[in-house]
C-alpha cells in the first residue's frame, strides 16, 4: 500500500494528511469525539484476542533479541492490561471536551465583550518505545482535544501497537471522524523518527515517551517544538520539621512502589537535626526493605548503608537504589536539587509552614510536593484522566500533559459597532 | 567598560548575568517591582531633558540617513510621548502581580490539595527596531513577569534608548533589584542579533518587534522559542446580516484610524448580496476618505476602485490601501481568509449569530472580531496594561502578550502523608 522504501517520501505524505485530518477535526463536534473514543474502547475488548496474538508475536521478538526484563515487563499484555487499555479510553471519552471551553472572559470599558476559547494545536507527533498501551492512551488525548496525532511506536510493540491502533480507527470511522486523525507509521525504519522532528510544516508538537537517549535525541534533533522530560531526578528533603510517621511512610512508598517510573524517589536528603532520629528511622526502614541507600560520610555508620560516591549525586536509577545525604538546612536542600534536580518533581516532608512555603516559591521545579508521594506524580493521579507524558520545560505545557495542556486558544472579540476612534 | 570586539563574549556575558539576574527576580515581592517600575516613571519625567537631548542625536543620525518619514515619526519623541512613557510604566506597575498566582486549584480523593500557580518563564530576549518606547513597555513587562530580559534596540534609536533604559536601571536600583534584570545590548553590530537567537542556554523566548525583514530573519533562524507575528494581513468580512451603519464606521475605523499598524484591514470582502447596497456605500466611503481601494471586477463599476491584481490578496500594505473582493457567501469568505489571512485578527460584520458564530469556529485567527474594529487588536485595548507585541503562533503564548503571557506555571501538590500505595 505504501512505498516503505522512501521514509521521507511516506512520512511527508503522513504529515500532509494529518494536517487535513487536523482541519476537519477541530470543528468535530464533543459527541462525535466521545462516540469514537468509547466505540474504540469496544472494539479493544472485542478484538482482544487479535490483539493478544500480535503481542504474543512481539514478545517471541523480543525474547529472541534478549530484551531486558523491565522491557519484557513494559510489552507484554493480559486481559488485565487490555481492560485497564479501555477504561483509560473511557475515562478520556467522559471528560469535558476542552475544545471551545472558554478559559477566561471580560468587558472592555470600549464596549467589547473579549473571550479566550480553547482550540486544537494542529498535528501532535508522539514517538515512544515498548508499551504498546500508550497507542490508545495517546491517540485518545489527542482525538479529545481536537488534534491529529502521528503515532510512531517502538518496533518491539509494532505489532500490538498495530492492533491497538486498528481499534481506533473503528472507533474514528464508526463516529464519522477521518481516519487519518489517528494514523501510525506503519514502519519501523528510524528513519522515520528522523524525519518527524523536522516536519515543521506538518507537525506542531513531538512528544518523546521512552529512555533517556531516545528523549535526549528528540531534544537535541527536533526543529519542531517539544513537551518531554529527559529524568525524573526526583528528591525527597526531610525537613527538621517533619513527622516521623509521616516520613516514613511518604518516603517508602516514593521509593518502591515502582522504581522504574519517573516519579520514583532517586534522592533523599535530610536535615542535620532529625539525621539520628526520623532519618535514620527511614534509611533504616528502606534498607529493609530491600533498597540499596548510597549514604554520604554522615549516614554510612548505619548499618548496610553503601558509601555514596560524587556520581549518585544528581543520578536517575530506575531502580530499588536510593541516594541518601545530610543537609545543613532547608536552605542546603533547595541548593541541592537546584543543582541536581531536573525540575520533574521534588518534595518535602514538614509540618512547618514557612518551611514548605519556602520550598514551593524557590524550588521550579514542575511539580512540588510536601508531605505527598512523588510517585502522585503522573495525569491521571492529577484528575487529567490521562497524560500523554510529563514536561519539564517551561513552554507551553509543564507537568503531566493532559488533553487541556494539548490545546492552545483564541480571543473572540465582540461589539456593536465599536472603533477606536 | 566592555570589550565590544567580541560580540559573541559580550552577548554571552549578558546571558549569564540575565539568567542570575532572573534566579533573584522570581521571588523578588510584588511591592518591589513595583516600586521599581513606579521610580523608573519618576526618572523618566525627571530626566526627560536628557531623553529628549538623546532623541535629538538619533533623528540628526536619522536625516543624515534618510530615514523614510515613517521611520521619522515612529522614532521622534516630544514631552508627550514622554508622558505616555511614564503613563505605560505606572500602568504596569499598577497591575496584579501574576507571579504566585493561583490559575487553577482542585482536590483530589487521594487527599491531595493539587495548586497551578504562575513562575516567570525566566529570561526574555526582546530585539525591536525604532520605537524608543519598546524600550520601556518590554523592559516593564518582563520585570512585572518576573523575567529578565535582554532588550536589542535599532541602531537608529540607539541613543533615546539608552537614556529610556539609564531610567529603568534607576528604578532596579531604588527598589534593591539586580540591575541586570533589565540589561541592554551596548552596541548596534548585527551580530548582536545573530548570537541572541541561538543563546539557547541563557535565553527562553525572544520576541522580535519590526518589520518583516526582522521579524522573517527572527523566526527563520532562531534556536530559541520565539513570540511573533510575520505579518497582520487583517480582513474585514461584511456578511449579509451586516447592519449598514456599523459596517460603514467599523470598516472606515479599521482601514484608516492608523494604516501602518498590524490591526489595519488590508482586505474587505463583501456578501454578493449585499455588495451594490452596504458594500457600495462602504467603498464609496473609503474612496472618500482618500484610500485606495483596489477591488475585483464585480467591484469596477464603482467609480474610483482601481482593479485588484493577483497580488493583492494576502498582502499588507500598512498604507492607505485595501483589496476588496464580492464573496459569494460565508464560506467563501472563510476559505478566503484561510487561504490569505495571516492568523493574526479577521473581522466578521454581522447582526447574524449563526454566520458570527461559523466564522469563530472554522476560522483560527489568534484574533477574531464581531462588529468591533480591527484596530482593538492591542494588549492595551483588551486590558492588559500593555503589550510586548503580538503573537500568531499557537505555543504558549497568542494574540496579545501582556504579563500573564509572559510566565509559565509549576504545580503545587500538598497531602497529609498520602501514598498510592
Amino acid at each position: 500500500m505504501k512505498d516503505t522504501d522512501d521514509i521521507p517520501a511516506l512520512m511527508a505524505e503522513i504529515g500532509v494528511r494529518a494536517r487535513a485530518a487536523a482541519s476537519e477535526l477541530a470543528t468535530a463536534s464533543p459527541a462525535a469525539k466521545r462516540a469514537a473514543l468509547e466505540a474504540a474502547a469496544d472494539a479493544v475488548w472485542r478484538r482482544r484476542g487479535e490483539i493478544l496474538d500480535a503481542n504474543a508475536r512481539d514478545l517471541a521478538a523480543a525474547r529472541d533479541k534478549e530484551l531486558s526484563p523491565a522491557m519484557m515487563d513494559r510489552l507484554v499484555l493480559d486481559e488485565g492490561r487490555i481492560e485497564g487499555i479501555t477504561e483509560g479510553l473511557r475515562a478520556v471519552a467522559a471528560q469535558d471536551d476542552p475544545v471551545g471551553a472558554t478559559i477566561a472572559e471580560w468587558d472592555r470599558p470600549s464596549g467589547l465583550h473579549i473571550r479566550r476559547v480553547r482550540t486544537p494545536l494542529g498535528v501532535i507527533g508522539v514517538i515512544y518505545e515498548s508499551r504498546p498501551n500508550v497507542t490508545a492512551d495517546a491517540g485518545a488525548l489527542c482525538l479529545k482535544s481536537g488534534n491529529a496525532v502521528i503515532l510512531r511506536g517502538g518496533s518491539e510493540s509494532f505489532h500490538s501497537s498495530g492492533a491497538i491502533h486498528a481499534c481506533l480507527v473503528e472507533g474514528l470511522t464508526s463516529a464519522g471522524l477521518p481516519e487519518d486523525a489517528i494514523q501510525r507509521v506503519p514502519v519501523t525504519d528510524r528513519a522515520a523518527v528522523k524525519a518527524m522532528l523536522t516536519m515543521t510544516d506538518t507537525i506542531d508538537v513531538i512528544v518523546p515517551r521512552g529512555g533517556k537517549s531516545l528523549v535526549g535525541l528528540v531534544q537535541r534533533e527536533a526543529r519542531v517544538p517539544v513537551f518531554a522530560h529527559l529524568e525524573g531526578i526526583v528528591h525527597v528533603y526531610l525537613d527538621a520539621g517533619a513527622d516521623p510517621a509521616k516520613a516514613l511512610k511518604v518516603v517508602l512508598d516514593a521509593k518502591t512502589r515502582r522504581t522504574g517510573i519517573c516519579g520514583a524517589a532517586e534522592c533523599l536528603l535530610i536535615h542535620r537535626d532529625v539525621a539520628d532520629t526520623i532519618g535514620q528511622g527511614v534509611v533504616r526502614a528502606l534498607i529493609d526493605a530491600g533498597v540499596e541507600v548510597r549514604g554520604d560520610a554522615a549516614l554510612q555508620s548505619i548499618p548496610g548503608v553503601v558509601p555514596a560516591g560524587d556520581e549518585d549525586w544528581g543520578r536517575e536509577y530506575l531502580d530499588s537504589i536510593i541516594a541518601a545525604r545530610v543537609v545543613d538546612d532547608l536552605d542546603a536542600a533547595i541548593a541541592h536539587i537546584r543543582r541536581y534536580g531536573s525540575g520533574h518533581t521534588d518534595c518535602i516532608i514538614t509540618e512547618d509552614d514557612a518551611a514548605a512555603d519556602r520550598f514551593f516559591a524557590r524550588l521550579d521545579s514542575a511539580i512540588l510536593m510536601r508531605n505527598a508521594s512523588t510517585q502522585f506524580a503522573d495525569g491521571g493521579e492529577f484528575g487529567m484522566g490521562a497524560e500523554i507524558g510529563i514536561a519539564t520545560g517551561k513552554m507551553h505545557a509543564r507537568g503531566p500533559v493532559g488533553a487541556e495542556q494539548l490545546t492552545s486558544f483564541k480571543y473572540l472579540v465582540t461589539g456593536d459597532g465599536a472603533v477606536r476612534g
